[in-house]
């Protein structure tokens, strides 16, 4: 029995990309080899790697003053690429949570990154506000949805320095105004595929800014103008990030996907504050459509195991919260139907009675 | 029909290696959620982590001293982490073709790298030896297979200096003394798997030389202490790594492969000599067992184009030398079965008729 995948990430993809990444294992596009064992400088390839640029273009609209890559090595490789090559003087970071946080130290051991902001008071339970953004900056840096809280900026800010963003899992969930940002980038295992790639989103101006004497493999404007093929990129993923774009053009697109989500999250959320057992939180304007975090109510503590044990016996996994906050997160990415979020929401329902 | 695949990698992988990614797609080990779907904190994912280090441990024979893990980025972030952490004055550089020159211009960007010795006086057709390796030195880098040239170093050399080796194309390829190295790393996708993920293996003492100021995530101490999570890994190219682990032990493990490896090599190294139309280019005691090249003998260049098109229309992909120096080029790793040498020798003699 297929399981009911609330995972954080790497998370549910469309059942259908699933099977189109099987057909291409097995002999991709008619060219008799696997999609596994293509040569990544293969004409057919070189074309996949076209659709998924020109794919992600459409889908986020993004200006054609941005360019648009993949890389290996994961958002955590982003958080020191961004320091070495956009941090001459000083950078800004907001502290909204574990990643955030994480890029904020790893800014720290290549110069002077400054905390702009910071929701560690309240253990990161909402997102920051008309904080002053020091002038002078060469960047600031941003993370728009706390995975591990459960906190979500659902604007895209007015920022006086170049603003970048860490949106490994927000991309693609809500249409985006990309011109407020310099740059946004993100692990792909979220909303856009399976794990082993990063996305680039950046402004060529920007881009340009970047230190040209650090190693060939660390600046963004060899990856921008080899696209994607610097070096052997991950082939499969990449694959796999173009069927899973594929998919949500052929579902609607952005707008689609924002519909969704909002639909999934208000009765999630509705749930959450009607049940008796469950409450939630994060503050209400900064709840996360993407991550849902819950904790039993006060006087159930107790039923914790019970509600985990309950979800496991109906095939649901990935509800349990993050080992550093506890209680419950539910993830509810673009691939995940609403039909998967009714059925956590009766057995919330079936457990209040119990 | 499926394609006789010679590429130089990402390349050819088992067919049974094929199947098995292609049931753990469907169905991750019975666990009810796709391979490209599951969390890696999931116990059973913690678990494929831990066979492909026991497996490449014991394929390779690698001590207990020495650290294992896999990262994201390929071999060429490999190439800007190395002088990041261990070029504390000044490190030594082999130059034996275009990935080992890529490796020492990137050296040169961080920090005194020097070079050691070099063959790119003949165009890189033999493999330097007898330099001399001043002291002092770091460590000294060596790229012991060059793809696109065709050379290899077939012995595990004595150095004086922390040994640095570049293995993509050869590693697991022939029985290795690997304690005569401080650190092996490699892409996967020629002798390992598919492309997205790197090797490192890391002697443990100086793996702790590494700079501890760097980012953590620059750091190899975080990533053999997090055993290949200190982020989130390439999920799915490491499950696939395993698969071929396993595949290489069931079929009678490294020196099993290696006396395939020099079969399939003698076979076509006979057939260059022996037919009038090819001739070789590489000095013969540096002549790799993986890749392959070879150009028209005299007299017949113009013929290189027929060639290549009585290759396409038997199926034989793969086998057009690199663009850097044209002629042709055969790669035959592990996953090759002799069956496809014997075809394409078969093919040559076909064409030297013709």
């Amino acid at each position: 029995m297929k399981k009911y995948n609330f995972n954080a990430g790497p998370s549910i993809l469309p059942q259908s990309v699933i099977e189109q990444c099987i057909s291409d294992i097995r002999d991709f596009r008619g060219n008799g080899l696997s999609v596994l064992e293509i040569s990544h400088r293969a004409k057919y390839y070189e074309a996949v790697i076209e659709e998924a640029e020109a794919n992600l273009r459409f889908l986020a609209d993004i200006p054609d003053d941005y360019s648009i890559f993949f890389m290996g090595g994961g958002a955590s490789t982003q958080f020191y690429l961004i320091p070495y090559n956009f941090m001459g003087s000083r950078a800004g970071y907001v502290d909204t949570g574990v990643w955030a946080h994480k890029a904020f130290q790893e800014a720290q051991r290549v110069g002077d990154a400054v905390l702009v902001a910071t929701s560690e008071d309240k253990g990161y339970t909402y997102f920051p506000k008309g904080y002053e953004i020091p002038k002078g900056l060469d960047y600031l840096h941003i993370t728009t949805n706390n995975t591990i809280y459960g906190t979500e900026l659902h604007t895209d800010m007015d920022c006086p320095v170049p603003l970048v963003a860490d949106m490994s899992s927000d991309i693609l969930s809500r249409p985006m105004d990309i011109s407020k940002y310099a740059m946004i980038y993100g692990g792909a295992q979220k909303n856009m595929g399976p794990a082993g790639a990063a996305f680039v989103i950046i402004r060529n101006d920007f881009m340009e800014r970047g230190d040209k004497k650090l190693p060939k493999m660390m600046q963004y404007r060899e990856h921008a103008a080899n696209h994607s093929m610097y070096n052997t990129p991950p082939v499969f993923t990449i694959y796999a990030i173009n069927e899973m774009l594929k998919w949500m053009r052929a579902e609607g697109g952005v707008r689609e996907m924002y519909s969704r989500n909002k639909k999934k999250a208000a009765l999630l959320y509705d749930e959450i504050d009607r049940n008796s057992k469950f409450r939630g939180v994060v503050e209400r304007e900064d709840r996360s459509l993407m991550n849902i975090t819950f904790v039993m109510a006060p006087g159930f503590e107790e039923q914790s195991d019970a509600f985990l044990s309950l979800c496991n016996e109906k095939g649901i996994v990935g509800v349990k919260g993050h080992r550093s906050v506890g209680g419950f997160r539910v993830s509810m990415y673009n691939a995940l139907p609403i039909g998967h979020t009714e059925y956590l929401v009766d057995i919330m329902r079936e457990f209040e009675k119990a």
